[in-house]
């Protein structure tokens, strides 16, 4: 029995939308599927019964920052990362590829890995796809990521070849440095913007057949319709049966469009950082609560949602906490934000079920504005 | 009825320790009692819901900082204070005198009341009895205390006797400025480490029959036993059927030595801000979090502490968080220092029941050092 098993509950006739499931060491999780970030360890700002009430099931951490902080070895004798950090849900680790390639001039590829200095100290690290496994195994997440090359935007036809190829030579180097029953490995297409490098990097990483397939490269800088058309390109070369998980994608409007494009799973800093901003979701768009327009404003962040933070607090309030830099501030920002996303998630697989998405992409969009508020 | 009365259940007959009832409009309060400090309407990283987990009954809030922001008529607008912050048990707010004071050159006192720039912006503000008085009515908390002035350590005899007299008759002046009946307001004992200053100062507020009377300008840099030696001369002066309450006064051996002397309620932002500098307190002493020899200790931050804290994470994830500068971590510390001293004076009150706090605080010493880890 593989660690990390997807059912397909159903797929739309409409969109290439799906419903699925996922089912985890630590728990089943409903897809479509929003992941929230703990970077660290922690997911900024919340605390583990704080996740679970905003409805996050399955939550992502950052091997190249807990390598570096506090380091693998002291969280394998923790117990692993969920022990160490007190969530009991399922977990997935990034391969710390997408944070070592932006680290820049900090680093240098080869075939045989990246080498890096870490960004906190300057120290000279070594990544390869066997030491990232080490990594991850360490770690213990119910999935962890295989080591890829994330290349930016703009990026030449030519060096995004090289570097797909090289992600999948990495893609096989991983699945036979992995061996940790209870841990799945995803492989990760790459190719840039070039969707016939997309088709060869999923064809190639297919057949080495993964449990499951990130979609990487992509939300790097390319303008959102780009990044549609790589996405609706690429999802219907995956297995239907398996899961998909969209890397770094993490606004409204791109978790609506993603789906509609096949993706089952996604993550992103976004609602947590823009939180501790002061920037907040609402139904209507975004909202700047350090603006002096909420001095006076005794209302919820948002009138639709039922999250504790508008349950509880209102935007004057709000507006004071972020004015004299009081912690409870970003705490309840990010509260919101979280709850947003994952009950627009919520929501969206509801719409798949009725088969209605695309419905209320058009209902969603009719009152919600992309654009920040000045 | 008075908006705030207090019930003396029980006097020891070895000290001075007294356990008592505070009834207020927002509920009942077991005493002797510590009250977390909620300095800009929010204990620093805690939640309301938490601080109750801590068992938190009352919290005090500022009213000089919330007068500067987000400003009393706003909070006023918002229906209060316990409205606007979202804590619903009862508040109490200090009168400004001690921040006022501290101000040190910024500020000009005279009979009528004390002139002062704001730390903020240097703005000039101007703070009487009276005006404090409408500052505190506007926020709406449970106890008002009266405006006074707080002189520092050392101070010389007759200085002090005249700042000692002037309180008592701007003591007047708020009781005859104050008007809402829901809110009680305590006078506050001043006369330095004189005690027949203090006498005098207690003779004369008693006479204006406060339901309640704060001891203030203590810990304000005197030796603690020259603290101890003034409490025990004043609070016997006072009313065995009101309430007592020693300002700003919060560490584990000071709340065991005061209530010992007869004192009834305590404040001080000492558990949280050293918190929030990663030092705890445990039953043997305080804890340095950061330091190097807790990077691999898998243990609790108090092995006889029951706090969510203590009963989830280890101090080895501590150290991390606070190594990695993230929020859970003053959130984790907060909430255990909170739970420490107010489990503390559940257990003094324990004590108090049985008469048995003399032994009570040489079994606590016995164990707890007061001196930082190095």
């Amino acid at each position: 029995m593989a660690a990390v098993t997807f059912e397909l509950l159903k797929e739309s006739k409409k969109s290439l939308a799906r419903l699925g499931r996922l089912y985890t060491p630590h728990g089943v999780v409903e897809t479509p599927v929003f992941m929230p970030v703990g970077t660290q360890a922690t997911v900024k700002a919340m605390s583990p019964e704080e996740l679970e009430e905003v409805g996050a099931r399955i939550i992502l951490s950052n091997t190249y920052h807990l390598y570096l902080r506090p380091g693998h070895e002291l969280i394998e004798r923790a117990g692993g990362l969920h022990s160490f950090m007190n969530w009991t849900g399922p977990i997935l680790t990034d391969s710390g590829g997408f944070q070592v390639f932006s680290l820049g001039d900090l680093r240098k590829i080869s075939e045989e890995g990246v080498e890096f200095r870490s960004h906190l100290d300057g120290s000279k690290h070594f990544f390869t796809p066997e030491k990232v496994m080490e990594i991850e195994m360490a770690l213990g997440a119910d999935i962890a990521m295989a080591f890829d090359e994330c290349v930016g935007y703009p990026m030449e036809y030519e060096y995004t070849k090289r570097s797909m190829e090289r992600t999948t030579r990495w893609a096989e180097r991983c699945l036979q440095a992995h061996h940790k029953e209870e841990q799945a490995l995803f492989g990760i297409v790459q190719g840039g913007v070039y969707q016939d490098l997309r088709a060869i990097s999923a064809r190639d990483l297919v057949s080495l057949d993964f449990p499951g397939y990130g979609i990487g490269g992509l939300s790097v800088g390319e303008p959102k319709e780009l990044m549609y058309e790589i996405l609706e390109a690429t999802t219907p070369l995956l297995p239907a049966n398996k899961p998909r998980y969209l890397m770094g994608v993490g606004s409204p409007d791109c978790l609506i469009e993603g789906v509609i494009r096949g993706v089952d799973m996604f993550d992103c800093v976004l609602p947590t950082r823009i939180a501790r901003n002061g920037t907040v979701f609402t139904h209507q768009g975004k909202l700047v609560i350090r603006n002096a327009r909420y001095k006076d404003d005794f209302t919820p962040l948002d009138h639709h949602c039922c999250c504790y933070t508008c349950r509880n607090y209102s935007r004057a309030y709000l507006r004071h906490l972020f004015n004299v830099e009081e912690i409870l501030g970003l705490r309840l920002t990010s509260y919101h934000n979280l709850y947003f996303l994952i009950n627009l998630m919520q929501e969206i697989r509801e719409a798949i079920k009725t088969d209605t998405l695309l419905d209320f992409r058009e209902e969603f969009f009719s009152r919600y504005l992309e654009k920040e508020e000045k």
